[in-house]
């Protein structure tokens, strides 16, 4: 009679990335005053936000489309999916410490820690689904060398940060257009 | 195998209005004490939460009316979609600015912004998804030129509220009831 | 082609009811010291928590119950299910306010005044959906005087709430236990 | 007409489930310093969070096959589970007052008794959807003692913690991975 439920589990990771992307608007502290140095730090602080979402909602999109036609979670999937999930609830913690201090080396390289992992739960998990399936068509393993793209890529992050700290952000930003572009790119062609 | 879900859709995207409309709550400040100032101001705060809250409900309303018979969600409506999420996700901090400096020009000013960017984004959906749209009835237009109406009436808060910023807040209140009591008629007649 | 969603109306309600019973623990302050003034204050945290959970929790109860088998939802009631909501939403705040002050006339009134409110939409919203039901039972109308009868005694609490402050907090609990046994004895006889 | 939904139990379960999970994240507070003591405090937080993370994930994993079969929630359920999920909500709580005095004797006693009761309202709604399901396999059997054993290991945990307040953690950090092995074991000979 017990068994492990699909939609249940579709249910749960929508629920966590939606308090995950609503919550770090709290992190959006209301300026005190109307100086030109607090407008700054607000404008800091919305740019970070917005990336961080970018980045939640990019691990969301491939989450959906990688379970949708998945009938039946296995129990090292449905761990591996709350290791996944775990990761991305301290994206929120990650990005607050990284308003704190954009430029210093740990809140960097942390940040940039937080997604490796994320990456890399993401890839094995890519990695079962498929190696479980019947039928894989040209889509899916693109989606799967995105996800190992995204991994490798992860690493890259963290010995530049390492290095050169104010450059992580800017990268982060550029790998989530390059990402969106090429996949559209490649998609038309 | 990978392919975009219309569940998970619903699903992430009334996550994040529930957690929107809630955590706005968190904005109303427990008042320290019963003297007449902060029983104003705790007034105050609650008007202001309201006023969000029935903005954000106004937008909930459209979009679960308007992805109803959706069946499939393109890619570009899912990046779309995430901007709207993020924009109005944004509400909260507006709000909490507001609360503070409620007749300053720049909070005035960045709430009708955050409402304007929302409407654009909920334009461009109402319009995309129309287009792809084999059958359109007559309801379905009224509510695409409601959407029309709220982006032009988003461009008239940012002047309004640029020039007198205390007369924002009424001017919103005022359109959520009158668009309300507009469509209603128009269904009776 | 666009219409209200039944499934979208579940989720929102249920992601508001859930986002509003969890948010509730923050009010809980964690001790600064193990003193027993401190202990004290925590036991006191903790049981209008959990007042306040058994409150919200017979409403959402109530809830799933009444939208059960109603397949179709008309804008009046999406309009009247949405100010309910944000009225149970306000629950938190008036929590919070009662923590800090539970033996203040104020606070208690406001606490007694947003259950009313709540009271109020939820009874209203029985009406209009048993008035649009063609086949209803025993229980249905049980259901409905049940309703009618937490709106009544709400205004008793007001009463009680704005005479004797320290008595409305009993009041709550007492009601809860007798309205769960009162439903438990009449279901079973 | 009014009865209780089984789709809106599970929706308002995982709501639930998923704020819990992810507002633990909000107990991590951001290092003001870079010093090797406020590193240390981070990564205890970090710990911390992860066990509890676990720990209510471990209570979804069972909370989701237990009710996967179940079609009909009868009211003594639906008042169970609610009592489970208000349980599970003080986690959070317990888990930041933890964070705080990890050594401190009642913060052990006050979070071990979070767990206690929240095992102890599990095993009963294993024993009751069991009681009255028709066909029961081994693997059903399995959880349900598996449940016991939660149950008896956290009468356990109350009187080691009380003992020796360092130990609580260790101990449930171990039994998170006992149980996935013993449980991993069992279903593979």
């Amino acid at each position: 009679m017990f068994k492990n439920s699909k939609s249940r589990f579709d249910s749960i990771s929508d629920g966590i990335f939606a308090v995950v992307l609503t919550i770090m608007v709290l992190n959006i502290k209301v300026p005190q005053s109307v100086s030109s140095s607090s407008i700054n730090q607000l404008i800091k602080e919305i740019l970070i936000y917005l990336t961080s979402v970018g980045v939640v909602s990019q691990y969301w999109f491939f989450h959906q489309e990688m379970f949708n036609a998945v009938k039946k979670i296995k129990n090292h999937i449905m761990i591996l999916n709350m290791c996944f999930l775990t990761t991305v609830s301290l994206i929120p913690f990650a990005t607050a410490w990284l308003n704190d201090n954009l430029f210093s080396r740990i809140t960097v390289i942390t940040f940039a820690l937080v997604l490796a992992v994320a990456n890399f739960f993401q890839y094995l998990m890519f990695k079962l689904i498929l190696s479980d399936c019947p039928q894989i068509n040209k889509h899916d393993l693109e989606e799967k060398r995105s996800a190992l793209i995204m991994l490798i890529g992860s690493f890259f992050y963290l010995i530049i940060g390492g290095i050169f700290p104010p450059v992580l952000l800017i990268l982060v930003i550029l790998s989530l257009f390059i990402r969106s572009s090429v996949a559209h790119i490649i998609r038309h062609f």
